[in-house]
């Protein structure tokens, strides 16, 4: 994409987590997440007996260019697979400069964030805003009852890196406890 | 600043634009802006009769280097003077590379946008999301009658040129028309 030579304007549905009018725009199904559930990872060379919608990314398309920044909206739905809350893939910047900013804008979740054998975790209420340093890798849970609204800002030129947490995963999982609240659990 | 070693949490408020804990915060009065409005222009070197508060500005402190980007958030107080609607001072970026993210969380205003003898007007109403590109100065106005909550994201190394604009102004001007709607002038 060139230089973009005119404001780019549109609008942020804050209930719902939609951007309009719909640039880029993707739905992650469990199919495309296999191998990231602890249950599914047991079944990784079965059919998916339900694939349902985990999460959804909208996102506004500028240039790849220091100095430009993607504004993202992630909508990630409330529910689990085989008790582990729903949650994004996750990702290293390629950039190792990159920072990214979450803000939450409605229901309740964790923002997992690691680096260097450390792994964090953040509550997402309505209204928390969380700078993602450098070098952390990041992944969003749903632990409520209702859609986790996350608006999300990271430099246009950061780059996506998911091989690290596909591979290895992150060193903590979130799992429904036995009265339906989150317990994070050590990565086994 | 140094690199970021661990992630910042904070809180922020959606209907008073507050960010806590406070980082970096300032407030600017009339008597911080002589001479960027018309009323106020003509009686420069008197002394002002009254000083109110036009808006405050609260920011997230990150490095300023590539890759980190600046969590701000803008409350521009209702009201005028001499009939121009309360505004920021407006500036161009140092690094003309370097855009900006506009979300409109409350309120009701316009953002002027300016390149090379081009003035845009944007509504700016909760769930406007506008994309300032790279080398557009840029000026918010609050044309209603409560605050105005602008979260914004900027580029940490971008840098600020308030000169441009402090000299020779936008090439629009907000005024208060007869039934107290805004009327958007060509500045003379």
């Amino acid at each position: 994409m060139d230089a973009l030579n005119y404001p780019l304007s549109s609008y942020y549905d804050f209930q719902t987590g939609q951007i309009v009018p719909r640039d880029s725009y993707r739905q992650i199904h469990l199919s495309d997440m296999r191998g990231y559930y602890l249950a599914d990872r047991e079944t990784l060379h079965e059919p998916l007996k339900e694939d349902p919608l985990l999460y959804e990314v909208y996102e506004c398309q500028v240039p790849a260019k220091p100095g430009e920044m993607v504004p993202c909206s992630t909508i990630i739905h409330p529910g689990s697979v085989g008790g582990e809350f729903y949650m994004t893939k996750g990702h290293y910047h390629s950039d190792t400069n990159a920072a990214e900013i979450y803000c939450c804008l409605r229901g309740h979740g964790l923002l997992l964030m690691q680096h260097g054998g450390q792994c964090l975790v953040e509550t997402m209420k309505p209204g928390a805003l969380v700078y993602v340093p450098a070098g952390w890798a990041h992944r969003s849970v749903n632990v409520g009852s209702e859609d986790l609204i996350i608006f999300a800002i990271y430099p246009a030129d950061a780059g996506h890196d998911y091989g690290a947490i596909r591979e290895k995963g992150f060193l903590k999982r979130v799992l429904r406890g036995p009265d339906g609240s989150p317990v994070v659990h050590e990565a086994s």
